[in-house]
């Protein structure tokens, strides 16, 4: 089984005034799995982030913040528009895939999974199962759920695919991201910037802080965070970049494509 | 707590090309529920229908039709399709509920229920209870789920009622549709239509076969039969006409409302 992440950067058009899908990537994306499926059948899992459909919402309402009681109301409603503002994406991205012939059935985090201090404390994955058996590819995304400390708050994908692997057991777990993987400061504007093959530590962490790649749900810090609790429990997962064209296709098909391995081996 | 049933012809335009909204009632509904809140605290959920998103999809790909296995990817292909249209619906209906500040949170039906020969065999409704209790308003639709004897299936926004009812025994069942009621045959082309205050039996459907009250998921004699096995447990049930101006508004602060009662007593 193959859980694959799509980040919110590759899907949406960051730049445009409105909340937009990125069309081009996404059709490009859906292909490359397509071409995948035809060769061989795999079970796969998509999990895609929030881009800029989510994020707006979320921290308009500060969503996942402590908040007095007075309030409440307005969370509750802050809960309600991050929920349908995710869907919204969910609803595009599913389009351009169906209309490739990739069989996706979503299973939003936010009809299923509750959280205690921003981590997922519940959440059954009987349909994940079902589903897979009869050979969809189920599809879950960054969204909200409710909180028993803090009553609600944001779940990002990067902590759903830790979630998913942690009790699905994956042979591969794969995000498709806007880098080549993991550098030790920004690429762009530092020429000595070193590329990590392999990344073991939570103490190679310390250097990543400052780095620029960061996006809203905690950037690369968070997602190697997420990694780490898996490589713990002995899954391997692997950054790549998805905007290069092949490298979801390749990844699918074992082959080589550059990234870092997040590992706790040597 | 209500159980309002909002059905999917008064919510999209049947007429139009593309499907679409009928936003204009969607706002006028959303804010009878609005100010029916306001008024006083009451625990409400919303199904609704999938009018003509879903429909045509499913029509298309014959979902719940026994079928060929070498059929089986096209067929699989069309339950995304539906799943992604009813979605589309969703969407657009919860946006005019938030729009008005009704904090509604979708619970999609293929997100945890299973069926049996296209009735719902299983679904939890834990995540029901959890957002009731946080004064949020669940809402769910017509929509497609796994049927363990015929793979894929739609279930109905009537059936949804029937089992929500059935499990969460709510002191009010209301459905809205476009029109008054139950007659025994056509209001608009027969002016000797009898017109049903309280419906009890079975045997009365007889004469309704033949009417003109129909729509794609089983028509006004699909909605009574669910509402005749509420009936059987004691769940007395009320069918109305949500176009008519403010009878939202009137059921929900328990105002009479000309409509037609489904109950087994006299």
């Amino acid at each position: 089984m193959f859980i694959l992440k799509i980040g919110g950067s590759i899907l949406t058009n960051k730049d445009a005034a409105e909340s937009e899908v990125d069309s081009e990537s996404l059709k490009r994306i859906a292909g490359e799995i397509k071409s995948s499926l035809d060769n061989s059948f795999k079970e796969l899992i998509i999990v895609h982030g929030a881009g800029s459909f989510g994020h707006p919402p979320a921290k308009k309402y500060k969503i996942g913040e402590k908040f007095d009681k007075s309030e409440y109301p307005q969370k509750r409603i802050g809960f309600c528009e991050t929920q349908n503002a995710v869907k919204k994406l969910n609803m595009l991205i599913c389009e351009a895939f169906i209309n490739e012939g990739v069989p996706v059935v979503a299973i939003p985090a936010s009809s299923f999974m509750t959280a205690t201090n921003k981590r997922i404390t519940e959440g059954k994955l009987d349909a994940f199962r079902r589903y897979l058996d009869k050979g969809f590819i189920p599809v879950i995304y960054g969204d909200v759920v409710l909180d028993s400390e803090l009553e609600i708050c944001v779940i990002s994908g990067d902590q759903l695919i830790q979630y998913l692997a942690m009790n699905l057991n994956p042979d591969c777990v794969v995000l498709g991201t806007d880098v080549d993987g993991v550098y030790n400061k920004n690429p762009k504007t530092h020429d000595d910037a070193v590329f990590f093959e392999k990344f073991t530590s939570l103490k190679d962490l310390d250097t990543l802080e400052g780095t620029t790649n960061v996006d809203v749900t905690g950037g690369m810090v968070g997602k190697i965070k997420e990694l780490l609790y898996l490589a713990d429990l002995g899954i391997e997962s692997k950054i790549i970049n998805a905007e290069v064209k092949d490298n979801i296709y390749k990844v699918l098909e074992n082959e080589n494509v550059k990234g870092t391995v997040i590992s706790r081996g040597n």
